[in-house]
């Protein structure tokens, strides 16, 4: 699926941040180091797959193995940077387990930013951001993804929409109608809004409602959890509108 | 979006094993019981809602609450007998906590029937088929469904399409290649087969794109881990030729 000949497809894949570009050379620390060095015990010669967003993936080969890091050279690329469909998910935050799965979920289906909002049935405060980007970011290696969503610090439902772009739909699943997912939805640049686990309130639907770019969609019969609603928008979006 | 009167959106809604007919009693036991009793702290003229998977929703009243048994009286049927469709998710075992997952967002997503397929990739030997039915019966109570998916204990990849119904599409995910699954999916009666973690080896992959039931599609230009391809096949198809 990613073109890959068969020697790379078992090959360590790593999000890096430094420039990727023809001859260069990566140098891996931290954790990173000790995963290839000392968990995959790659050696000199041994093959890795980089991307960092930007450049597209790299076949890099080892060149030095040392106790805290490791040195690779790049040789060349072997995929280009994807255009990821302009898709934001914007969620409210839900206990850890549950937005740890969404995120992973959200980066596989090829999310383009992870919006985190609050409301007024938000049971959440703090949501570790580091964590969540971790777990995009390991989803990408994963998944054959040459880029990793953003993500954005939470901010209030009322800010949320205040400010919101006027190009962009702001796809909602509403319990109280809208046409089906697959037939209503709006083309990028699209968000879908996924609620908390115990939904909009009242004024807070209307709110969303008044927005100018809202298009309230139906996500079929049946309640749905915040999670799977997500996942379940993301993928009918992705198959209808996206790619 | 299941009709009900405010008053009855915040009662527990319970899965139980006996008929519901109009002016009947119903006996809880063992872990209902206590739930109801102890932890929601139910008391005589307290409803609740059960479902059965064959008589739709009941409203019934609180009438005895024990120290190990709790009895109801039903009132009314609040909602009939939903009629699911024809959807099975076929699947290999995946690690606890990923089934568990994937069981419960079947459930939610409608799917009629779960049925566990072993193949050569398949990395989990023992399915608790108690516990995942247990994940599917919470799913069911908490997203208004009134039946819980079938479980079918794991058979081989050769037995299943050995002993394939004739009458029912077997669409698959193939990373070598069908058309979009939201263009060439078959209606109902249908399945959706994902593999292991591992993938299909390619001699699975022949052999199931021999069975004559078999619709090959895609999944999208992303790799998904197993339990995202279950949960984003299920929803498109679900928004496409289902309910």
């Amino acid at each position: 699926m990613n073109g890959d000949a068969p020697s790379l497809s078992t090959t360590p894949r790593l999000y890096v941040a430094e420039p990727l570009t023809a001859g260069g050379m990566v140098t891996l620390a931290g954790g990173q180091a000790h995963y290839l060095g000392s968990v995959m015990r790659r050696q000199p010669g041994d093959m890795v797959r980089l991307f960092n967003g930007r450049d597209g993936e790299w076949a890099a080969a080892v060149t030095d193995v040392a106790k805290r890091s490791l040195s690779l050279q790049l040789d060349r690329q072997t995929l280009p940077q994807e255009v990821a469909a302009d898709l934001w998910l914007v969620a409210a935050p839900l206990k850890k387990g549950r937005i740890d799965w969404l995120a992973e979920k959200a980066c596989e289906l090829g999310v383009a930013r992870l919006v985190l909002v609050t409301t007024q049935r938000t049971v959440v405060d703090k949501v570790n951001l580091e964590r969540l980007q971790a777990h995009m970011i390991e989803a990408a290696e994963q998944c054959g993804r040459t880029g990793v969503p953003d993500i954005a610090a939470p901010v209030s439902l009322d800010r949320l929409l205040r400010d919101w772009p006027a190009e962009r739909a702001l796809i909602f699943a509403d319990e109280t109608g809208g046409a089906p997912l697959a037939a209503a939805s709006a083309p990028a640049p699209a968000a879908i809004l996924i609620g908390p686990e115990g939904g909009f309130t009242p004024s807070e639907r209307a709110a969303i409602r008044a927005c100018p770019q809202a298009v309230p969609v139906s996500l079929g019969p049946r309640i749905l959890r915040a999670d799977t609603a997500a996942v379940a928008a993301v993928a009918v979006w992705q198959a209808t509108q996206g790619r």
